[in-house]
């Protein structure tokens, strides 16, 4: 089973980017936590980040016939970026959506997402093992 | 460590009700699940359901100093009661919100919640799974 | 064929309560009057009032497989209860909505109805006799 | 007793528009039903059509003196035709507004009504059944 | 003269539920406070409380004949329950609405109120006293 | 100098048509009213009514070439005709707009006009001397 | 017949104020217009003009028993003072209000009045001839 | 292949009506154009325009049977007529909406048609030439 | 203990004042039953009006060393009046807000305030005696 | 005479991209039509496609000078996109916007453009023939 | 060169005004800034401040050829006084508004100006160098 | 010091692109005036300008530890860019958003901001002066 996990603009900066509200984390040691946890259940795990929309989308078309399912944390382009969207919606490969922050108790302009409908479902608050519980989320969906 | 699970208005259906949205599990059924899985976390289950708000408001009411933490579905309570809202905000326990469907793909005046911004997390869209998820983001957060 | 009624808050109160709207006639004589049409038209009525929206959403979860229809004024909660539309979603048993006064005329919080797109139909405005219309509009459906 | 029935823009058409929603009964038919039940009930009827907002209004102002009461279906014109309320606000006539189909589990520019609050009351979704039923509600009123 | 002074959700929780926003004193420490005032204006205090919407319909629906006047916090459901605005315009028994803390100052739903319209008046942001300030407000409008 | 006078929907029943608002003349002695203080001012007036939209748009389409200015009570038409607006637009008389009762203190849908911006200015709420003080401003608009 | 005329702020400068708007007349010339026009019709006229808010507020409240009506251009202060609108519930002296230009094809923030659902009347839009046919139908609805 | 030409109010001006925006073709310029371009395409044109939304309905109306497709400039009507969005729902007739100015960069109340979410497509700014285009649409659509 | 009580505009015609909503007591002699109740308290009272709001912001601007608080009855200014609320804020002395009608049973545009949230409490609807009440809330929390 | 088209995000997915919306063309398919029909009409192509928003903003920067017109999908980026807009705002080339989809007849947020009205015209619901009849409107206009 | 400065209600008060957000300059101080500053600038200075609206109305319409060009501070008359900007728009003296916070960091009431269009320009947020710079900004247009 | 300078989209166009807008000043050209200008202030300035979001964000978080300030001209990206406003949370190095227009004298989507509020002020409206005002306020704090 292969996972592909994308995440969004300036989450290269977890860690020394607002730590009260995103933790101390940096995004390396997140990908080794969600790497480790992946092995246990068989699952290999590609990984990216870019701080482009366009590379974004262009890492959700390749997803078609090259990943089982993903997981998608778009930052601040969760709330805004239609062809985000489209490119969900033109390879539909099931993907859960993430947070690390509860964006609900949030400023009100990220308190909704343009992907959300379309995900299987969501994980939001629970900081690095927010990536845990959406892998297993996505895991068991997949197989069932 | 004591977990209560709180259940809103109709949950008593569960199984029969618009199973092509919520599942066909029953909520006995879900009970015995996540029973399951915190026995493996050595943690108690305090479960109930009730369709009368009120019922619900002093359910929170207790659960002060009677539980650690609680998982809560309100159903269609999450979206406009601000009683249970005061009840939480009374007792601060720590508690996650979930859903059995992903209430984000769902009628408009079902996608936000009252309670979410006062809640550790939400996890919302994984069918019965939602619970166990869930329970794991919730002791995950109280052990920390 | 049995036909369950229900009635809202405050309904307990006809008679006496704000007259130049309402009426003057009892809930008590109003159910004598649908008791005689129903006679007539070979049908059982089971008849309740609550103040309570908790009561009435097991009265509507009770109908399944005890009543071939409902009617159904649910007063001051037609226009914002969501655990009562819930309840309705879950047994689908065909109702029809309606009111005496005519609640197009009312303040502009009564001129919509949470329930009436659910239902076979609505009747309003007619005071007593708006139950006797909904009472054949409502067999007259089951029969046809 | 004089009964005008006056019918709006496209209602010429049923029987085979959009029968999924407005049934398959022409408007002849409806007629017939109509003067055949009127008849029992002692009562005249003067039924027209039309698709112009003005002969409608014009429908109006004529039944002042010539018509005890209406039953009216403006058909699209309900929802914006701030002339055709004129002319009731005008002439006085006690009317029953009614529908085919529910206009309340319609799209949402079919919801409101701005001649609702005029009338003496609102019949709507019984298909055929609905001119029966604001037939005998305006009579009973107009004898009361 | 009797007073009734009617208590809603979570308003039992008073002395420990946040604190910084509703004061010290205990709903019992309220209703001494209430007793001893009243008593200097020969006036008797009956006193309730409730999580319950449907129970305090019924104890606004029970005023009528019973009280001279009403003392009202309604808390979190002053601001959206329609049950309880219909149960004093069926009884119409003179009240005044009360808070203990400045609703103004609060978060955007809590500041209005579906009840203040029907009131004689508002007393709202001086904690405990807020009791007793409107006491003598409607013990003056009663003797007027 | 040539003035055309333009009356919209139910004016034709002036009079009898709720005279606390709209006052006990008739159109055609307002008719006389205005030929009689034309002639004193050295203007012919061209006089029509309808209740048919397309026939006013007609009536001012025909204006070019025919008369040198309009007076305009477009009545229930006033608030939302776009395509009464549009032949003005087409025709660029001038013309001024005017109203029997005062349109401001009325309800709100009757409280703003889609012609007002076209024209020369507003008269509203002097009953019959409001064409009369129309028919002024407009002939001191067009000597000047 | 003693006639009161209160202008508003900014209209000291008529003549040379934005003149393509309001046109080159200063508002010396427009009182002298107005004199002479109210000498035909045996009327008397009292003439201020204020830029302050608070000296507009108490020439309204000095109009009781020293004036039988008064014209009234507030300019700027039209569209939103409480205080002026509070001025003339208070004196109840029928008014008339008027603008120099048509305030429809102005600005949207300039479009609505708080005065004129208080007044006889409105005339706008004719420059300084809006004073003249202001104060006709001011002194025709006086003797009326 | 036979095409009628449906053109709505004002439309007859065309060549004298604001040539700035809608050009100086007549509508009878146009006409010729069309069925010019249609001799090409082995199509028949039945063209008709009328100022009254009646005759436009019945237009519609009368398409079931007589014609394979229809063009549709309604012109003011096309923002808010619902009894023409009505008779499109009867008849299912496809049909291209065109219109002569970009309505886009028209005032707010012009961009946005009740009838386009109906329509195959929609051309819109390209004065004459948009029937041109429309009408090889349309025809390119129904030999699909 | 000094207390200032600042008045607004048109309050100076209590007594004449639409007194089916003000009441019939003038301000002198409202100020006389404040006085009086004040010395009951050993509070002395100092007692301002005007119509001016450039005034009232220069009243609350001097209280400051002067006053130990102040009751505000601020009239039609309550409602939009920012000049004042930064004075409240530039001063910071305790103050009262208070109305002899109940605001929240009035026109839409008077039942918010842009003083509330920066007071101690708001008391409104007991006529003349809010300012009683108000006198006992401001001196039990300064006393505090 | 040289025409540019610019393609948005996930255009280079069609064919494979729900095709029951867009069809079943490649882009490759689509470019060659075009550029069929433009050599029919003496005009020479340049295409280019990306999911990059700076990339078409810089494609449009280059049009000055290098092409006579330009033909827009910019696909989800035509709903939001000011960037997009400015750099049509600055180099001013005449251009037509044109859709697969009838995107009026699509979900809400795809229902306007912020392209549309700097464009000479938009076609819209024809698939891969939007195209063409885009091409052929604006050459037309281009040739005028 | 001369420049005038204005300044708004409470202005007076800076220094000892929530010095946490406005700083601890009193305007003396400032108005000593500004006067050393034009100097080194050779422009002149004429300071004014009022807490009354028309008083500052005045005070523009005095500007006109007294002045070359004024600075702004208009304090919580920027966000809503029409009688302010028609003072500015009569006048048409040069002006730039500024402010001591940044207003777009303040409550949404603060976060704009109804004379910010009419301004060569907007300083926002340096406290009292925004009087510097806006003077620098003023100087440097006047001399282009 | 260290000062950064981040030009937004299409801003390379600068002299050609609407000059009646942003004037005729290239952005080379400011460029050298900002040098230039810095230069005096023993500042030293790096300089970038991008049409790509995701290169501005990471030029963003690339200013930490390498410049004491920047000077920000986000252009179209100021109105909507989330990415662009969690880049500044991130790294939180003082900046001064700036524009070449008065954005608040601009079309409704250009007045509002999501940088205003995380910069220490803002300056907009003065053309190329702008950058020098800019650069002076941001120098001046990070020297306070």
């Amino acid at each position: 089973m292969r996972i592909a996990v994308l995440n969004g603009p300036n989450l290269n900066l977890l860690g020394s980017r607002e730590p009260e509200i995103y933790g101390r984390a940096t995004l390396a040691e997140i990908e080794q936590l969600v790497r480790a946890e992946a092995a246990k259940l068989d699952a290999d795990i590609e990984w990216m980040q870019s701080n482009h929309e366009g590379a974004l989308v262009e890492a959700v078309q390749n997803l078609k016939g090259r990943a089982d399912g993903a997981l998608v944390n778009a930052a601040a382009l969760s709330h805004s970026s239609l062809p985000l969207r489209d490119a969900f919606l033109s390879v539909r490969v099931p993907f859960v959506e993430l947070h690390l922050s509860n964006i609900f108790a949030r400023e009100p302009e990220r308190r909704h997402s343009v992907l959300a409908d379309l995900a299987v479902g969501l994980v939001t608050g629970f900081g690095a093992q927010s990536y845990v519980l959406a892998l297993h989320g996505l895991v068991g969906r997949l197989r069932a």
